[in-house]
């Protein structure tokens, strides 16, 4: 028996990058927050401290800012795998690079060309994994808060000992979608209309969500996942993490008032948390794209 | 020489009532959080323990989700109104109520009548006090995130010994706006268009900071508010916080790159902090409405 | 009628600095988060964009790390103080200067002279005001959180048509203690104990919540502000914001079991918020210190 | 091809729930967060809406609170134990149950019996997975931020074109770790000494990190996690994730200041991020524990 190293990985993380292009009428913003994670042949910095083989994380935070203003940023996408292949290309010992990216939302305010509003919560995401020979593209969002106020049942479940929860045949369902999915050979593509598939996908999240009758959050759940699949063949697999934001309604019993779906509770704690995945079944596994 | 009891309040915080109405063709949505406090002839309760005088919080609470069914909610202004004067009209104790409201939009999703999804991170805000004899309304909201990519220059500055920041002609200017107005005379008008007054206060401020070439962010904050009084003469005061979120040129001259305002690096932290005031010189003092 | 500017200020916010003294066999650390607010002549600024009284936020910056090095940091309040002075000191047009500081507290870590472990959530502010005569300053906590498993009652409320909260012989006081105190003259003694003033406050608060039976928190509030006003006699007023993290009781009775003040559910919202003010009738008011 | 459910888990999450003991002299108290994740035979449900085979998360929160009554809580680990085999043992369609537990800590309050203040920001943490046959322990923390004032050196690393930053043989050494390790053959040992084991993994984890002299935080990462493996014979791996939280030097030279490591800038992002496990190399794999 010994005590070994296993699995490792170092890289800047969240650095926040705005690059402005002035080259028409007005001005465009791409506003991201980029994390590096390279992985390869580290032991000795482990087990001895020699940093021979180590490039630093401040250099890939400076790569980061310099790459944003030699090549621009076209999508997150495009941004994300132009790094991944420079850390793997140039650095010897790095034998796969992962590059993650959050991109923040703004839009036009009409008045000049140069003003903008930021759009809110929700965070398009981005992973790219490159090992020198496969590339892998995990696109995504998180932060898409939605709710049904009504076309929402829950019954026909388990009652054991501990069940009190009483069916309903209409209750306000609402969710946090957390998504993200798997780009078919990336490598194909690297001008890819990224931003135009994201628009996509985000689209029928959305609608599905909204046009399913649902008896549970995982039917739901199901649903979005198996349109996105259905209408989007570029893409093998995507998971969903989706919290149950339950919506109580206030019993008003003792104040002589009925309560016809009208007045909810919004409860922060505990929640449903509703995992999920949905994939053609001839997608080849890439568990190291996550 | 004796220790006394000072100022104090009392109440339920942050109750999150999502009030839906279904009376249309599709649905409506208010999605609140709810805060009262309660002040007047509470000494005993601090000196002895005796609650004689103490309208629980819990029943502050169910009073916030019974007015919901009883009354709905046409505005939250309207709503805090309500309950503030319910509090002081009810309670013999209780001198001043204080009822605080933030507001969460939502979009309608266009597939149902029943589908919404969460609008972002700005939040609409209002303060209602009322002690009997007046009320004061003051709106407002807070994480109206807007950015210039240009149009703003900061020079001209002290030069102190601890001064080392180079002049400007041309830099990034962004900033998160918390802005709340007092209404004059808000018990004029109980029903007043309280959901218009917001839309018109914050297309102001919007178009204001965009609109505004920039030689400091205080001149900003100052248009940005003068506008806001000129255009809404039942305002009489505005008060603005704004940090400047600061977004440096990253250094590339070490990569042989220029960078003509175009990468950026967006700081967490420090960030400056302006804030001010802007007033009618007739408008009568009101410190208690904040 | 005309439109003016009101009350403004504006400064660098939550510049991060950490002081090493290697003076001593051992390291010593303070932790801090220091913000400037400058107030005076800066009318000219907002009107017209004019920078020539304004000392930049980033010199303000420098300042605080320029001072810690010259001068160290003997406590936050000390070094709150010397900021507070030189910047009306030496700016003609800052009238009253505020410096805000948060402390983080480390431990030992006894293997070495260099190691050090953060304390935790608890955060130790001060407040230092000064406008050339008068100076003030407010030291205080926020994030002390402390919970009673017994020794708490709460009954004899008000019963109104809202009231559903049955009365109760025993239950669980928890809340998050937010407290500041203003000590007066703080002119006389700028090398006054400030640690140590500051570790018997503390003392004195943790201690008589523990020891107080509790007939409402109100009660447990003022009985915590009046024993450090006795025991303290620089400090003129005191100020606490005690949120009730309430614990309800798990319902069991479904599941066959009783629930003696055993098992709770910990509520995050809605919560109560208790706030209140014990000062000595005798001491000169300053709103201007908060 | 055809698009098919894939992974898939469901369950209530971050139920807050506080056990109080009585039985002693004293009280204890547990303070926990539980959230519990089932997975099994569940197509059904995402495929058809059909909840046949549902335990409510509702029933498995009020499960938690039970079971608190019924069997207290002598350890998360315990308690994580019992709750995962309760599910698989009586749920037919759960065929793996994750139960993972926070913890946080309360210190006594001397005064009373009865009193406590929470210790603060460090969380230690449980996962407990079984599936009927297999069940698996790891135990963690997250939050213990630590800090080294010197013995800490980075040099001999890469310089591309894109490195500069200058060598150091002095610098301040910052991180909050965030630890993870698994315990081997749980089964057979479920009133096992868990807070024991606990305590003196942390006491490993912070005496190592301070005792270290550092040449890279991926060296002092590898002793942390070889230094617990090597005195805790019933551990198979550790996982260890560190921010390397920077606190660059002031640049003083401006103001004609000297900084021989006196005055730090404590930066929030970006950061640098390592990430490593350390193993036994006959210790069985079992990547579903994680």
């Amino acid at each position: 028996m010994a005590i070994v190293l296993g699995d490792n990985r170092y890289g800047k993380a969240e650095v926040r990058v705005v690059r402005v292009d002035r080259s028409g009428d007005t001005h465009t913003l791409r506003d991201l927050n980029v994390s590096v994670a390279l992985s390869g042949e580290f032991a000795a910095v482990h087990l001895t401290g020699d940093n021979a083989a180590v490039l630093t994380t401040d250099a890939q935070k400076n790569t980061v800012f310099a790459f944003a203003r030699e090549h621009g940023v076209a999508s997150p996408e495009e941004f994300g795998l132009r790094l991944a292949r420079h850390f793997v290309g140039s650095q010897p010992a790095v034998r796969r690079a992962r590059v993650t990216v959050e991109e923040y939302a703004w839009d036009r305010v009409p008045v000049t060309g140069h003003s903008f509003v930021r759009r809110g919560g929700e965070i398009r995401t981005v992973r790219v994994t490159h090992d020198g020979s496969a590339t892998h593209v995990v696109a995504g969002l998180r932060g898409l808060t939605v709710l049904n106020s009504t076309g929402s049942e829950f019954r026909g479940y388990v009652k054991d000992a501990y069940t009190t929860l009483p069916e309903t045949l209409d209750r306000v369902l609402a969710t946090e979608v957390h998504a993200e999915w798997r780009h078919l050979s990336p490598t194909a593509s690297p001008e890819a209309p990224w931003d135009a598939s994201f628009t996509e996908v985000r689209r029928l999240l959305l609608e599905t969500f909204a046009g399913t009758y649902s008896r549970s959050l995982q039917q739901t759940l199901y649903a979005m996942g198996r349109r996105v699949l259905e209408e989007c063949p570029g893409l093998g697999e995507i998971r969903l993490s989706m919290p149950n934001r339950h919506h109580f309604l206030a019993d008003l019993e003792p104040f002589g008032l009925d309560n016809p779906g009208a007045v909810f509770y919004a409860a922060d704690r505990p929640y449903g948390l509703i995992e999920g995945t949905v994939l053609r079944d001839d997608a080849p596994p890439a568990e190291e794209a996550w």
